[in-house]
């Protein structure tokens, strides 16, 4: 028989064609006024998609650099900041912030479950003097979001000026972040996720408050992490350093291709559609979700059976090609994960239920077979009714 | 919301990704020992695929054309022939020797109806003499097989002599045809069905005895069409023309991938094993097929309501990007066709059935949502127990 190979974790995601063949094409040399429009266009495309009118840094890293750009170009040693984790990356906020000698507090949540607003402020205000905050809106390893506007509200409301650091990596495209309204000193995105490019190029976005800061002399040591250096070229419609020309040139026609089905509020109402859908159907498969508040970007499902999530990504991947991802660190036995962000559709979320259907059944997980894709199939109906009614 | 171009037609079909990347790469000259290294692989493929010894002539047409270089090169003006159609392309073959001016006896099938053996072999000793006969193996307009191996022998035993030429361009990969072993003096494919390769690449496999009718003298017009050309450049692992350079490297690509799964019968049962499963949707969904001996290659679906058919296609199109083809004349408003041959998987299926149920659901037909997905999913697993055991 024929499987696919089809991938649906949270990233990388799957490439949107016009990114394939931009990619695929001939390397320019960059130092050109050709390049430049084209660079000039995908700032317009990532201002839009971060919500802000200052420039977007475009490093050539993993999302993880472009963290560590954030961190360094915006604290420095001894620093005393907060870091809310609740899970794997947001817990890299911290192992990034030690590293660079800050004076880390982590706020540790329990997987899956949120953090009010209050009580992150609470413990600012408890450890005061407090010069920064870490959050992670969407929190891949759990499948969890967390409500950073109202968090960082909060927080300034007992800390007026903090600086406030946010981890969007599987976020932008998935959910609404607003760099500048909300008053997010930096942002962070990467390529890999809704913008259906290959990994290897990672975004920061800073509110204008943000951008001033990193102006500001430190004597963190940076060189091509130095956010500086970035916006000084954007200005020049350039990089600092060789980009990933490939890349930015796929991530273009990726950027188009948003505009094509209507923008980058268009990409996000598509996930949450998914996510919607995809948790209809667990719970129609009288599946648990791991998380109390479950992201738009990935659904985290409990295995039925404790210790078997692993099999089921395994029995996914081998029975049908279809790549899921398993827990991270202590979760790794316990769940499975659905990754629904950027380039994914209708067709790609009822098939792949279909065959999760099939699998938990050969495992002993008693379900009325169908139950589910005709729950994600009833959920996405409604929500084109609505969209329908509301268009 | 995204929605992805899928389709779900008998062709052309979806592209396998190692045929997409060989055709998008540069183009060689071809009168080199590197190309006729490359075409001598093809031909290797080619030959496992039509079950056959000889060459097969590669043209660079559409299937018509190598209809027409087979009928061409066999016969000749006031030649009778009988033409078994049970549909648009098998009138076709009607139409081609009409124009070449032979003697048609064309034997009109009810759409969707089986023949036995002993109706055709009746009209060919009724027509006496009679030179040869036209089949196809499965009609693309209707999803319908006709088991071309047992007519050609009760046909022999009543005009042992008789040319029999058979379209497989949906049938091969799809279904078994051997080429040597069932006698067929000529099988026509082409490139975009279960090759998952591009249009634009045909082929002509012929039995020992039709390469020997083919060398004869003819007063038939013809150049570009001349098998003989072909059989005497694929000697010199070269073709007459300039041919589809890069689709001759997407095919090489496509006939790697091919083997890499286990070779062409694996191709074959892929396509049985879910054309299986959409009949067993359709038969939860309370649909009726169309065919009363389906195709694996495509499976003709009666519109619930009369009349329908295009609305149906239209709607699973618009809604969810997955192009399903309608009937063709007469048939037209009556049906709709899901394809399965060549790079078509467990997850599209399911995918489509899942859409499909909520497309017919509004349109007013009662089903059981999740029945029609829950029916081809347990067809599948079936399947995969069988293929367990026995392998």
């Amino acid at each position: 028989m024929l499987k696919k190979p089809r991938l649906f974790t949270a990233g990388p995601t799957p490439l949107h064609p016009e990114a394939i063949r931009a990619a695929a094409g001939p390397v320019p040399y960059h130092r050109t006024p050709e390049f430049e429009a084209r660079f000039d266009r995908v700032q317009t495309g990532l201002r839009a998609a971060f919500r802000t009118q200052g420039p977007v840094a475009v490093l050539t890293t993993s999302g993880t650099g472009a963290m560590e750009a954030a961190l360094a170009s915006l604290f420095a040693f001894d620093d005393r900041v907060v870091v809310v984790a609740g899970g794997k990356f947001g817990a890299r906020w911290g192992e990034i912030g030690t590293a660079y000698g800050l004076d880390v507090v982590e706020m540790t949540i329990e997987p899956g479950q949120p953090v009010t607003p209050a009580e992150v402020a609470t413990l600012v205000e408890r450890s005061a003097p407090v010069r920064g905050l870490f959050l992670t809106a969407s929190e891949t390893s759990t499948g969890t979001i967390y409500d950073v506007r109202a968090i960082a509200d909060a927080v300034r409301d007992v800390e007026p000026g903090i600086v406030t650091v946010v981890d969007a990596i599987t976020s932008v495209g998935a959910l609404p972040i607003a760099t500048d309204d909300w008053g997010l000193d930096a942002v962070v995105g990467g390529a890999q996720k809704a913008f259906m490019v290959p990994p290897g190029l990672a975004f920061v976005a800073c509110s204008p408050r943000g951008w001033e800061l990193v102006g500001n002399e430190s004597a963190t040591p940076r060189y091509y992490l130095d956010l500086r250096k970035y916006a000084a070229s954007a200005k020049k419609s350039q990089t600092p350093f060789t980009p990933g020309i490939g890349l930015l040139l796929a991530l273009e026609a990726a950027l188009d291709a948003i505009d094509e089905v209507g923008g980058i509020g268009v990409l996000e109402d598509n996930a949450d559609r998914l996510a919607t859908a995809c948790r209809a159907a667990a719970a129609a498969l009288d599946l648990e979700l791991l998380s109390a508040a479950p992201s738009p970007a990935v659904t985290a499902i409990k295995a039925p059976v404790p210790g078997t999530g692993p099999e089921i990504v395994a029995a996914m991947l081998d029975r049908h090609g279809a790549q899921l991802s398993a827990g991270q660190g202590e979760l790794k036995p316990h769940i499975f994960r659905i990754g629904h962000i950027g380039y994914v559709d209708d067709l790609d979320l009822l098939g792949v239920l279909g065959a999760l259907e099939g699998v938990l059944a050969d495992r002993g997980h008693a379900v009325t077979a169908g139950a589910g894709v005709a729950a994600a199939a009833a959920s996405l109906a409604a929500a084109r009714a609505q969209e329908g009614s509301s268009g």
